[in-house]
C-alpha cells in the first residue's frame, strides 16, 4: 500500500513542480529536471545524510522516467490541470505525509536515534520543495507559508510513536495518515501559519 | 587522450565561470571558489550520487590548484579573454561533451543501468553550471537557454550505444565527440531552443 | 577545550543565522531550519566530501536541539541580541576559526593530502554561511565581503604547519586561534578586503 501511495505522491509532486517551472517559462527539459529534483530531492538528501546507498532512483531508474512522463503530461494538459485545485492539494498533502513516513521507515531500519528518525522524515518531505524554490530563485515557501514542515514533523512523531508502542506497521501508517492529511488540508483551508519572526534592524552579521 | 581533454575542459570551465563571477563584482577569492565549484561541481554531484569515493579532486587535489590558477589568469587577462568568443565557445562545448563522456564512463565501470549511465553523464556535464547560476543568484540558464542539457543527453546516448555495440572505446569516444560538438556549436549558431512551457495562471501550489 | 569552543561556536552561528532569517520575515520553523543549516552545513558538506560517516549530527542529534534552542532564544531576545554587536562579532570570528580547525583535524585523521586538509577546514568554516545566503536568496557574502574565507585558509595553514612541525596539538590550536581571531577582527575593524574582479562587458557564455 505504501509503495502504491509512494508512486502517486511522486507523480503529484512532479506535476506540481512542472507547473511551477512553467510559471518561470522554462523549456521542456528544464521542466522535466525541476520535476525530478522536486520529487526525488528529499529522498536523495536523506539517503546522502544517512549514507544509505545505492540511492533509490539509482536502484530503480524508472522512477526518473515516471517523473519526466508526469512533467510532460502536465505540459500537455496544463489548462486542465490547473483547474483541479482541490484534487491537487489533496495529492500534494498525501505526498508530504507519505514521503515523511517513508523517510522515517528508512531511518528506523538502521536504528537511528528518534530525533534522526523525525529529521529523516522531514528532510524527505520538504527538501525537494526547497530545492525547487532555490532553482526558481525564490526564498523557499516552506520558510514562510502555512504549516508544511510542521505537518511533516507531527506526522513523523505520530508514526514513530505508533511503531514504538508496538502497533502493527500498517496501523501506525493509517494513524499517521489520519493525523497528517487533515492537518495539512485544514491549515490550507484556514490559512493557519506559524508565528513569524520579523526583525528589521540593520545589524552587522 | 580523454585525460588531456579533461584538463582542457576543466580549465575552460573555470575560466568562463571566472568571467561570470567578474560580472557580479566578486573578490578574487570568490572568483576562485566559483571557478572550482563550476568546474568540479558536476563530477562531485555524480560521485556523491553513485557513492564513488574518494571524490576525484580529493584523490588528486592539484585539480583545485589548476582551477584557481585558471581563475586568476582570467582575472589578469580578462580584457583579452572576452574577445576570444569563438575559441571559448568551442572549449565550452568540448567541456560539456568531455564531462558527459567521463560521467558515462564512471557509471559504466560499476555496471549501472543504462538510464543511470546517461543521467551520470548529464549530471557531470550540467550540474556545475547550475551551481554557478544558483550562487550568482540567477535562474539557471540550462533551464531556459539553447540546447545544452540535450547535447549532453545525446552525447551520452551515442557513447553508451557505441560501447554497447562493441566498438573500441576510443572509436565510441570519437563518434560521441563528432556528434556532440557540432550539435552544440550549431545550436548556438542558429539559436536552436527546446520548446518552452509558458504557464502564467496563478495557481496555489 | 576544542569541544567546548565547538558548542559555543555552533550556538553563535545559529543565533546570527536566526537574525538573518528574521530580516526575511521567516516563520519560527524557518528560523530554526536556517539556524541548523548555517551552523551544521559546513561540517555536513565536509563529511559528505570526505565520505566521513555517520555525519556528526546524526551521531549526536542533540546538536540539532541545541541549534533550535539557540534560534528560539534569539527570537525571544532579538531586541537585546542585536545590540551586542562586539561580543557577537567575536563569537562569530571564534566560530569561523574553531570550525576551520575541526575540519582540518578530521581531514588529518584520515591522512589526506595537505591541500585537502586546508580545503576541509575552509569548507567547514564557510559553507554554512553560503547555504544561508542561498536560501535567503542573496549572492553569498563570502564572495564579496571582508576577509572571511581568507581567515579560514590562513588559520588552516597555520594549524596544519603547527601539527606538521611536531608541536603538541593544543599548542598548534592556540597558535592558530592566536593568528585567526585577530586577523578576522582586524579585517572587520579596518574593512580589509580582497581585491575585486569587476568585469562588466557583456560576453556570451
Amino acid at each position: 500500500m505504501l509503495t502504491m501511495m509512494f508512486y502517486v505522491a511522486i507523480t503529484a509532486d512532479a506535476m506540481s513542480a512542472a507547473l511551477a517551472a512553467g510559471r518561470r517559462n522554462m523549456d521542456w527539459f528544464g521542466v522535466c529536471l525541476i520535476a525530478c529534483i522536486t520529487a526525488l530531492g528529499g529522498g536523495t538528501a536523506r539517503d546522502v545524510f544517512l549514507d544509505h546507498y545505492p540511492l533509490y532512483w539509482v536502484h530503480n531508474p524508472y522512477i526518473l522516467v515516471l517523473c519526466c512522463c508526469a512533467a510532460l503530461l502536465t505540459i500537455a494538459t496544463a489548462r486542465v490541470v490547473h483547474r483541479l485545485r482541490w484534487p491537487f492539494l489533496l495529492l500534494d498533502a498525501l505526498g508530504l505525509v507519505v514521503f515523511t513516513i517513508i523517510g522515517c521507515n528508512i531511518a528506523m531500519e538502521t536504528m537511528e536515534h528518534p530525533i534522526i528518525v523525525i529529521v529523516a522524515g522531514m528532510v524527505t518531505g520538504i527538501v525537494g520543495g526547497i530545492m525547487r524554490d532555490v532553482l526558481c530563485n525564490d526564498v523557499p515557501l516552506v520558510f514562510r507559508g502555512e504549516l508544511y514542515a510542521t505537518v511533516s514533523i507531527v506526522t513523523g512523531v505520530v508514526y514513530f510513536l505508533g511503531n514504538k508502542a508496538g502497533l502493527p506497521s500498517d496501523l501506525a501508517l493509517l494513524i499517521a495518515l489520519g493525523v497528517g492529511l487533515p492537518l495539512r488540508v485544514l491549515s490550507i483551508m484556514f490559512k493557519w501559519e506559524m508565528p513569524k519572526f520579523v526583525f528589521d534592524r540593520e545589524m552587522r552579521k
